[in-house]
């Protein structure tokens, strides 16, 4: 049998490793389905700070989750070998080097065939990350879940920040533009330039209030049929959601994702050729109860629970 | 008159006393068609503990609540004699031992003709209360709104904690399952006989994604027909609501109920014959603002605004 | 060109002046078509204080909204010359000379043609600016979205607090009854009359369960309907929304609207001949992380983007 | 016996009645020999508002106190007859009716005799309430420990603040000056003469900076013996304490007291013919821990413990 | 060489395991000279909970620490192996099974010599720490450094709780009564036998006002000579320090010790042939900055650096 | 007369610009003896982050202070022109650029004759301010609070962060080894040459161990002496004082300094020909209460004081 989660039947929730919902550790991915892996960083943030310590909270919450999705019957440990692969080593006190690190490490896990999920972390992570995939995959759809489009072209002149990645994404074809789905935009902009030009591209927008009051799983329905079977890259900013869900986080913008609107969407995702996933801009210091990082913690498990592979019982 | 809370026009709501709604205390139920208690305990909790504080916090919070409920009509003070019945002098160092004291004392008071509507602590003290108000009313009809089914059959060897309560109900007859509704679950869980198996036994289950997006008016009809007249008894676990409503509680799950639902629940419910509620989960250390507190006053006071005998003008 | 807020491509959005939206000072109204102005104050509140602190953390968060309202279109800083008045010189230490001292602050404001936009401060504040801006208009429309009434009479025999504000208005007719839309409206009270006279007044009234699991842009078309071309007055009391939106405010009600109803309402009324908007009760002391503030921030941004003259692009 | 605190060994601590040390209540004095009253009020601070919530916090805090006082020996419930007289009922929203109405109830308390040991609150309340008891008593002898020396003549033009208190008492006769002893006095002013002028009067202030490193137990002597038996006052502003031993105040100053010293301090004054005391000025919304209330609560317990009559064993 | 802790200049410090200053884990102590256990419990706590998250926090926030104590030479990783044994699996629903379960846990660890480090946890732990421990090295000299003496005879009827833990050592005879130093106690009790009793056994008891002003050095040198060779454990409560040192506790209680203080304690025990440590009390929903954690965690490294056979450079 | 902060009594402290002590904003330093600078920076910090919001704290609570320094009689205001010259604008991308820019604008302001105070942010920000102050001034003299000597030769790789700034400052000729004094180190580290190697430079470096329990007046009369009349820098670090004192900071470490001790230390300077101050690591998300930027802003008022010019009465 594949790993298992330590049951909170074992041992309490609030005691064990502080590993991904208290998973086996693992020095490299071979032998894995699933790795999830951590970057602690928020040096790519451009308002509040704080989410290096998220992929620290992330775990920590990550206790309470148990190992059967009871709402979907989605069983990913009956089936999936997953382990925490710990923490990128990356280097606070630059951001490039950063980046070049996480590309490097990816690079080297993905030797191995799994599915490398990550615990953020400043959205910045997500570039190197990709460029890591793509480079096994070659472009990727990407189901892009955020309040901001992250399509700028610099921030204070730097090519490579939290603001800018999907921009670099798509410069560099590690995305394809018109497989790109951008969940949730809102907030406010300089210009209509600042969505319109990556709808040029080809890109999908679906601004937050076109969403209101609405299930998602018409939505997911629609994404699903247009990706098919191209290998899917899903990245999760909380900051999706609404900030009366997720607080903790650094750029929060009202109107918001519910989460029950998110769980309709990663769940009618499921049968995607999901190749990698993360969950970014959890901020700790911003969010005294934990509940946000729970939040995030519930999300990678619905990820989690719609990789293929995974039976349903 | 009955009793009446403290008027916020004759003393300010930051002060006076530390009862439910500023009510008067009383010391046995002797006279009293309706009675406050507190069970301050959090020992039977698997993962935060906090809920000690609940009754506090309670009572704090509930201070703003004037006596008729503007929206529906309710005016309880009018016609129901009301009073605080203080604590619950539970042995905290002993989980078994409080089960014990708790049955003890609700049934030396039900020796009186009231309904005992409960502060909590955590859900371990539904098992003991139930207890007592069955022995007086018979086997139970049970509206029970929380996010977990609590029908584990042990955590670590323990048969009576905050997760088995409603399986030792059953077990003992003192709820009858066909008439057992149980709403807003959700979570993660270990198989699908997690819920499948109370089921079996006639609980009905509504699982919070049926229920995402929608009024709960009709589904309150639905259970309020099928309980018919037989005596009733609401527990409500304040994690049925999504962790944005109320944060300050020990097992938090996300996708839940809203507030408007859960009111729209409660107030679909007029007419049951209530013989007794709770309050349960609320943990004032992970909720700094108090607001979960208050959400869970205000749902108390809409299950007053309920109960049998409440003049609407 | 007008005033422009700081970019946050120019300055580090944490750096800067803490005026709102790191617009420019101005000492006077002279040439502006806006001005914002605080009035940090608390002492006309009945629960919680602390919104004394309110302006200074509205203007802190500001500092994340961009000049370019990408959902709508609106542009208000394209031609709207827009500043910070600074805050009013209030007396904390007496509610009937603050009152006093900003009415007059108001009065000598406004010799200017401008539209004042007030970050408070406890609900008291708008009786007297709407005693300055009816001076000007004559009497007003009034857009009044709140949890409460505030209609009292009195209370503790002061006929001037947070409580009695539009029933003072109404007395002195500075505002035109059937043109009065109290929106929101919910809680507990001592009689069914608590809103009925206000009702009989003129006032129109929409209790928040009336406008659960709904869009207010029918609403809003309904009241812009009403009102026509007359001078519009718009209220925001921030506590209108539910406390998962809004926690830091003083006088929370479970139940209330959602961030989307919020804009939704908002973005309806453009066309309307607003002359005067307000933002009251974000009280920063419940809030840790900032977010009601920043909630706040944003429907001041909302109501910018909708007044006469802001053009959309 | 008197009254006697709920023991700890009887009810949970996090349980019972919301009094002061969950003493008894009464509606009156009579038959008192001490009782505690709670002062609500926060209208009167110049900078962060909050102590309106600190009578509810000292006496939640309160509960943690056992009856005797281990480390001086002092038993002061096996003599005293002491009770919770509750809140004085405050006019929220005027600081001058506020005033008038503590001086009234005091006044009215004291045909008892008795000693009233008040809650705060904001330091205004010390003014209306010495008046009273001076009215009993004849003028008092003050032991005054704060970080300011609140004599201002006047704030915002008003004349009866929190900054003016002993300004007031002194020219009104009610304190004898040269019997009047501030303690650890420091902060920032505008002159000298902030502090020289009620030097000048005959006011004996005992600096922070020389107070440093020091036991407190000498100057308590030297204060005793300049006093004699006249009767007298101890006013306890827990700004006097540095804000790490207080950091829920509203206008704390570094460099203040440890709690040792105030400890010595309150211990080293046995012996005087004390007729009054209070303790001012904790704001709980800027103190999550809850410690600075139980900090001022502890305090309160010093000084009963050290009132004409409480026998040592 | 031995284990070492992750350097911080390699993996940043808010990255890596979650284990006493990421250190390696270990399955069994075989080989270990030192082992590091969680024991995360707060059923036996009488006011706050919360102290079973407290493994958790403490090791969170001893990543902050580096091997070598440079204050005093200590370096404790260059002879010493180390690592973490992880947390006991305790029972949260029985305060009676958990501790049979600890005694049961650490008599199996003994099977190997080591000397045990244990993180708490609520102060109930040490009594089963101590029967494991006596077990093996005969009855123990005690370094017991408390705000409270924990030598009541009963709680509720429960004989062993966090209040009794010393008095049941006592009897037990695993502990050299007078060999016993009780260091820092202060708080309030209920006759002066509280403290009397237990030194009528020998124990040696300090009273934090003798302490106040004064280094701790003195006091470490007379108890070192008292114990002599003796087998010593040491149990330190982080609430022997005042609460403006350490304000994430349950039980806090003013006027307790300094750091500078505790840290001339340890420091002066050096030599003493200490055979397991304990760290008790830290409590993290009580302490928003984490810094109480902090604290304790230094003082467990602090205590790392006297064991036996630590070198000095 | 010089500019004066907006007095207390002209306009309530929560209210104003969010200037340092509401002085006016300065474009440049022409014409001033004193410039506030922010540099809200925190990418440079190696374990919590957060002090990028640290200039906007410090200036907010700032506004508490008033002008005259009551406690030692200075007076800066009556003969210093002042004013804030508000934030650097750096690039929080980029930790190199960022320091670039840091010593540019410095440079700039530098060419007109003031004193800089800096209100940080991290202390990376030390070195190249230390770089613009002494290209005007020559090799400086130093006092340095800090818990950490700053003197790493590089932090992963990187040779220009938080913990490397005084070795830089050494290797570059621009501060005086021998007129270096490091005041209040301690925390733990690697290898006793973390402290030694830059003693044997020359700096002379005071242990906080050497220093508790003791006024630190002597100390500051030694360096005085010592320094003399070459020009001098103060860079205080708030984690020199205990985390007690000073909660909110990145990198706490346990046994440091009191408030009294630091302004003790400060106030013993006066007489040092100081060219520049700053006051650094303060971060606000570990602070809830705001006291610890109190505390920094306390403490640059204390440095005002002592500027040369600044008279006494």
């Amino acid at each position: 049998m594949p790993n298992q989660p330590i049951s909170g039947n074992d041992l309490a929730r609030f005691s064990g490793p502080q590993t991904f919902m208290r998973l086996p550790e693992a020095a490299t991915a071979e032998g894995l389905d699933v790795g999830f892996l951590g970057i602690p960083m928020d040096i790519g943030t451009s308002w509040r700070s704080g989410t290096r310590m998220g992929p620290k909270q992330l775990r920590e919450q990550s206790a309470m989750i148990r190992p059967y999705n009871i709402q979907t019957g989605a069983a990913p440990f009956d089936a999936l070998q997953c382990a925490d692969l710990g923490d990128v080593p990356i280097n606070t006190f630059s951001l490039s080097d950063t980046i070049s690190i996480i590309t490097k490490t990816y690079a080297a896990h993905l030797k191995h065939d799994f599915i490398p999920m990550t615990l953020g972390g400043d959205h910045t992570l997500t570039l190197p990350v990709l460029r890591a995939v793509a480079a096994k995959h070659g472009a990727l759809a990407l189901v892009h879940v955020d309040a901001h489009a992250d399509v700028n072209d610099e921030m204070f002149g730097e090519r490579e920040t939290h603001g800018t990645v999907f921009r670099r994404a798509y410069e560099e074809g590690i995305i394809t533009p018109d497989k790109v789905f951008q969940i949730g935009l809102r907030g406010t902009g300089y210009t209509a330039d600042d969505f319109n030009e990556a709808a040029g591209w080809g890109f999908n927008q679906y601004l937050a209030p076109s969403l209101w009051h609405k299930s998602l799983t018409p939505l997911a329905a629609e994404i699903k049929e247009k990706i098919g079977d191209q290998p899917c890259y899903i990245t999760y900013d909380i900051d999706s959601l609404d900030p009366a869900y997720a607080p903790g986080t650094g750029t929060p913008e009202i109107g918001g994702l519910t989460t029950p609107q998110a769980m309709e969407l990663i769940r009618g995702l499921r049968g995607l050729n999901i190749v990698g996933c993360d969950l970014v801009e959890v901020s700790p210091p911003y969010d005294p109860s934990g509940n946000t990082a729970l939040t995030g913690a519930n999300l990678m498990f619905e990820m989690l629970s719609i990789l293929p592979g995974v039976p349903y019982r």
